[in-house]
């Protein structure tokens, strides 16, 4: 008898016809063609309801259905539902330490169009890497195909960002403070669409667990080495961002606290002083010679050929990215431990002694399943989760988004208004 | 046109209903006495919706509804829902390190009544221990009032427990491995009811979120000194537990990888190696002398007294537990840290070193809120916790649950069966 006043607060029709729709996209635009039996099986659907949601889709122009590839089977086969990449697209943006990157990035993930830019190390302004970006953002929006519509924009920023507003609170590498970039690059795109900023590290968690060697594994954990090392960590699926988003800050761990090398953050012996770049091409013997990430390249085919201070440069890295490595697993039990930016190119020469730092310190429950892996997405990984980021609004609700985005300069570029 | 067929994969009113029964009963479990008005509010429902659910947990004997204190105010005032504390119970146990606990625990959350042993520190075997405690639990049901019902059963252990299924993977303190510990504490009260196990600070972080000094902070770190030192961290307001169950070992960063002392784990320099009580009475001069929770308590009054040797060990453990509590905070950028068990007695007067590592080491954004405490819930955190689990199916499905319950002992014991 209380069921249906029970039921007023509970979701409506179209709040649950909204998330279908949004799933279902979802599973399309990451796991690729899907049939409508496997989306009936994975959402927990009949084929029927299956047949109508992507009927809206795709006359919203966000999915097609295609005939499958002969399977060779018996019987009528299930249409395959796919994303539109050429139709719908978002605009990605990378604040690397030392490249600037944007790109256009099809539903479905595919990158389509990209510009880079070599960056100076540091003492670059806001307005100059805006102006960059926001030149490379105008000129991949005018290229899209004619009818294309931009779902959103999303960048990366290798600092602290603050989750409300996209505003850097702390970029140590441009030494940039309290700076509004998001608000001053959709300023600056003039596609009048928000924005959304995240941390390099955060997003390249997301992108791996999305597509790349974490996915399936809930619980995972992604260092990104540049100059220095961030974090991103998923726990339970979800990124770990902390009372104000800034968690995560796995770099900043006093791994030596009382005989390590200074850190820019102005503490010592944090995980990222003992196996940054700095550290490396100081143990080396390379500083002032060999820079960035040919000179972290260099140093590791050097230790290859045999170069004992450049062996025992990696060693030292090791070490420590080890006692780093032996927290964080003790700390979160993770599934698989992923190396990113130029770790991807550190770990292999390392992993040894990473991984006898392990077993000599892990308890062995935690150590029985966990998996480390440099990542699927190779330089690319945070660009992808600032992609992710761009379709994150479409995702959650596609055809209110859809409709609410004005038309794109390709669009407006090419065919008069009203002509499509 | 396509609401009604997308409706079909969405919540069912039976589930709606459910739901809202488990809510209402978790709010006046978790606040106390509340008025309709004020559930209503709460839970975004009206009031006849609010005064329906009530019913249904009245009628089921769950909560009952009372004329509220005099107000002062005019008009009718709203009639206030209370748990009923004495006709549904929890057992909770403790497996401390020093002591077994078990207790009485009314819906609500007060502890109706208690039993407690002293516990020799190592070598006992899980027979005894699900010996004493058994017989506490079974004295604790038959002394409940007749007709009351025991909703669930809930433990807390000092060590790492498999989510699962309550086993002990690892119990350092007790030496237990692999031991079936809730399924034989289960067949010790012979209660036809399963045993909820869940590692001591997990629950601990979960007791002060609920009902302690992190009511409204869902994002906490509570580090629980025994022995050593045991982590549970809320990300989210969700214990973070890891691919296995395993997560939070915060006991077992690596503080000092190169030059520590040595740990119970097998491993050198872990967080509770440096800060544990082995390392605070050795350094103090009293290895031998005094021992387990006095023990600390004499070396605090003897640092106070002006003991250097005393001093300079609470000195020692302020130190690292501040390289620990800085690595902590800049990985999860929490909202507090509360320190229990022991390290209730130890923060004080360590707190002067473990600010002064945070002022140091701590990256500025993620210091600017974050709070430090002792727990609210004295030593009862694990306690509470642990009844919060032998809660967690009566508040997930009220009816059900309630339904599903055998008489308890109390209640055949006092009265011939179907008398009631």
């Amino acid at each position: 008898m209380a069921d249906s006043r029970a039921g007023r607060g509970g979701r409506t029709q179209e709040e649950i016809r909204q998330r279908h729709l949004g799933e279902l996209l979802r599973r399309v635009h990451v796991e690729g063609a899907l049939s409508r039996a496997a989306l009936a099986g994975r959402m927990g659907l009949n084929r029927s309801t299956i047949m109508t949601l992507t009927a809206e889709l795709a006359a919203a122009g966000l999915v097609r259905e295609e005939k499958p590839a002969e399977t060779g089977r018996a019987g009528r086969p299930s249409l395959v539902v796919t994303p539109e990449p050429e139709r719908v697209f978002g605009l990605a943006f990378d604040v690397a330490v030392d490249r600037l990157v944007a790109a256009r990035v099809g539903l479905g993930g595919r990158i389509l169009e990209r510009r880079e830019a070599v960056r100076p190390r540091a003492g670059v302004d806001l307005d100059d890497v805006v102006g960059v970006l926001a030149g490379f953002g105008r000129e991949l929006a005018a290229a899209a195909a004619p009818g294309a519509v931009c779902a959103g924009l999303g960048a990366s920023y290798c600092g602290m960002v603050r989750r409300a507003d996209g505003m850097v609170r702390y970029g140590p590498h441009l030494g940039w403070v309290d700076q509004a970039f998001g608000a001053k690059l959709a300023d600056g795109l003039g596609l009048g669409l928000p924005v959304e900023v995240g941390n390099e590290a955060h997003l390249g968690a997301i992108a791996e667990h999305t597509r790349g060697v974490g996915v399936g594994a809930d619980d995972l954990i992604y260092l990104h080495g540049d100059v220095g090392v961030g974090g991103g960590i998923l726990v339970g699926g979800k990124l770990l961002d902390g009372d104000g988003g800034y968690g995560c800050e796995l770099g900043h761990m006093l791994v030596n606290p009382f005989d390590g090398r200074p850190c820019l953050c102005g503490s010592r012996g944090c995980l990222e002083a003992e196996v940054g770049e700095e550290a490396l091409l100081d143990l080396a013997g390379r500083s002032g010679e060999l820079f960035g990430r040919d000179g972290i390249r260099a140093v590791v085919a050097l230790a290859g050929q045999g170069d004992a201070r450049a062996g025992r440069a990696l060693d030292h890295i090791g070490d420590w990215l080890g006692v780093g490595v032996v927290n964080l697993i003790n700390l979160f039990n993770p599934a698989v431990v992923v190396f990113g930016g130029m770790l991807r190119d550190l770990y292999p020469g390392t992993a040894a002694r990473v991984r006898s730092r392990i077993d000599a310190h892990v308890l062995p429950v935690s150590r029985e399943r966990v998996r480390l892996a440099t990542t699927a997405l190779a330089d690319d990984t945070t660009l992808q989760g600032a992609a992710e980021l761009a379709f994150s609004a479409l995702l959650a609700d596609p055809l209110e988004t859809l409709t609410a985005r004005p038309p794109s300069p390709g669009r407006t570029a090419d065919r008069p208004r009203g002509g499509s």
